[in-house]
């Protein structure tokens, strides 16, 4: 047995012992990434998972070859919602986990024969990263880092780089440097842009502020960073409030407190200023496979922090119109929050 | 009134007639391309927009900057899924048409309140293209033909180029030539790879056959084209059989007869020479804001075609561990069906 297929059956041994401390016989995925966590085999069409004591996937005919060449899990040809359905009544089933994001369309196939509960046994497991994920984010946050140094940012505002193009490098550096792909399109946002907080690149110069937000995946694995370039005496009043809530949030971070505390803390701070309503989203969210995953760093999250959490502390004020100002880092959790990675936060 | 205003009331009304027929009095959207193609506004997180009389959408604090700035129809901060409920209830509504992929966890939270049914209204109406959704198609078909002859594939073969860096540079040639992004990751699948439909770009020197499958999008638009190059007798045995396929069942194209004999047609032409186990998908595809729409060109489909609609015919041959062969292009349902672009078959 190679090494890849004990850490699979790790995973997939707390899944049912999930399932089994609170009855259920069988779960249902469709998710991609809960598919590749478990399996590592990422879908490219049309996928499900059925988890048992013998789970298997089932897949579309044009991705056997792929699943069969990647997956630890056992593979069959997805036909139609009637063998799942068939698949389902043979296991004996009565009380099936379902994915909050399950589409309501395949919900409805097997509504009404099983007792079914949305239960996102798959999310709460990937909360708490593996040594072997770790590295992999590490080597993310690394490729991205180098990247964006080699980019030179400075240097491309005084030749007057279009937007996109400074994104487009970043990209390219990104993927010379090891990387697969962007974890999220790369935000370039400058001048009155940056107060959008996901604004898209244009295809005008570089203005001022720079606020750059970017990321990669290795080995499916995310980074994501942001800094923003400051360059008048407003820019940088506002830049100061922003890194003292990052920092703040930062220093806080421990095993044992809530998230939606790690957030008031950065909150507070930006409201200490006066700009508590230009601070317009959540203080940061936990990422790996997906840029995006639970715990949300925010008011209503109390999902308390435990060791080995990745998550994000980035908090921004923005002045609709005038500009923005985002200050990004990923943070390890261990006996305190580990910034994870170097980059400097005056470029 | 603005045209944009007139193009889009005309898409809200559309959908109003539709519901009226069924007796809907509300309809739920949260996909973002049904919420960009009825609104301009294209949600970069969570949006839900309520289709009635007075349409609204709701959106998160952080998107409303971009959203009162793009969006034809009224905005309102999105706060929590009991304001939804609440603003249901307000409405009186007691029918409420939902998207078939809206997730389980949502439609647990309206469940039991209302007559709720899954209607593909904008699936439905998305179909068929106007000649304003045709002309950026057009035009995003022009950009990335433009932009792969740039590229010059076959100086890359003799070069060494890798898989990877040839579909950076053609993303790069794409956003040059006036697209906003590719429309999916583009495939370079060169060797065995090309028997992966889905063949995602390695770090290798391209190898032969060349498999490329790409398109940009332009103002949201899709394009979507694949070309194989082949260079031993096999392959060049296989291309042809591939392109007769390709160009009987674009001959086939017309209004009123259904999609699925459009596939059937390429079916039995590749069956004929003995390969109809390694057509291992579809014929083709719908696409528009989404690169994937319906209906699908497949077995299953009964779909008759209406002018205006724009499908991909795209048949391949796939030999596992050997190569693959795929021709695709794009055609808009005529009197006959038109084929967009005149990119060359052999390269």
């Amino acid at each position: 047995m190679f090494l890849g297929d004990i850490i699979q059956n790790k995973k997939i041994n707390n899944i049912l012992q999930k399932m089994n401390n609170e009855d259920f016989d069988g779960m249902i995925l469709t998710q991609i990434n809960n598919i590749k966590y478990l399996s590592n085999y990422s879908p490219t069409s049309f996928a499900i998972c059925i988890i048992k004591e013998d789970p298997v996937i089932l897949t579309s005919q044009m991705d056997k070859e792929l699943a069969n060449k990647t997956s630890s899990l056992k593979v069959e040809e997805f036909k139609s919602f009637s063998d799942i359905v068939k698949l389902l009544k043979k296991e004996k089933f009565k009380k099936i986990a379902i994915e909050s994001s399950l589409p309501v369309n395949i919900y409805k196939k097997i509504e009404g024969k099983w007792d079914l509960e949305i239960k996102d046994f798959l999310e709460t497991e990937r909360m708490i990263k593996s040594s072997d994920e770790i590295d992999k984010i590490n080597k993310a946050v690394a490729i991205s880092h180098k990247s964006f140094k080699e980019l030179n940012i400075l240097e491309k505002r005084e030749k007057g780089t279009n937007e996109w193009e400074v994104a487009y490098e970043l990209g390219y550096l990104m993927r010379k440097n090891g990387a697969q792909e962007e974890s999220f399109e790369t935000i370039v946002a400058t001048g009155s842009n940056s107060s959008l907080p996901h604004a898209r690149c244009e295809n005008k110069k570089l203005e001022t502020p720079i606020l750059m937000d970017w990321g990669c995946k290795f080995d499916g694995y995310c980074s994501d960073t942001s800094r923003t370039i400051v360059y008048s005496e407003k820019q940088e009043k506002i830049f100061n409030i922003v890194l003292e809530a990052h920092d703040k949030a930062i220093d806080y971070i421990k095993p044992g407190i809530k998230v939606c505390e790690v957030d008031e803390i950065a909150r507070s701070i930006i409201a200490e200023y006066g700009y508590v309503d230009n601070f317009i989203h959540s203080t940061g969210h936990s990422l790996g496979l997906d840029v995006h995953e639970k715990p949300t760093i925010s008011k209503k999250d109390e999902t308390i922090l435990e060791k080995n959490m990745i998550i994000t502390i980035e908090p921004g004020i923005y002045l609709e119109g005038e500009f923005g100002v985002r200050i990004e880092d990923m943070v390890k959790v261990a006996n305190k929050g580990e910034i994870m990675g170097n980059l400097p936060y005056k470029i």
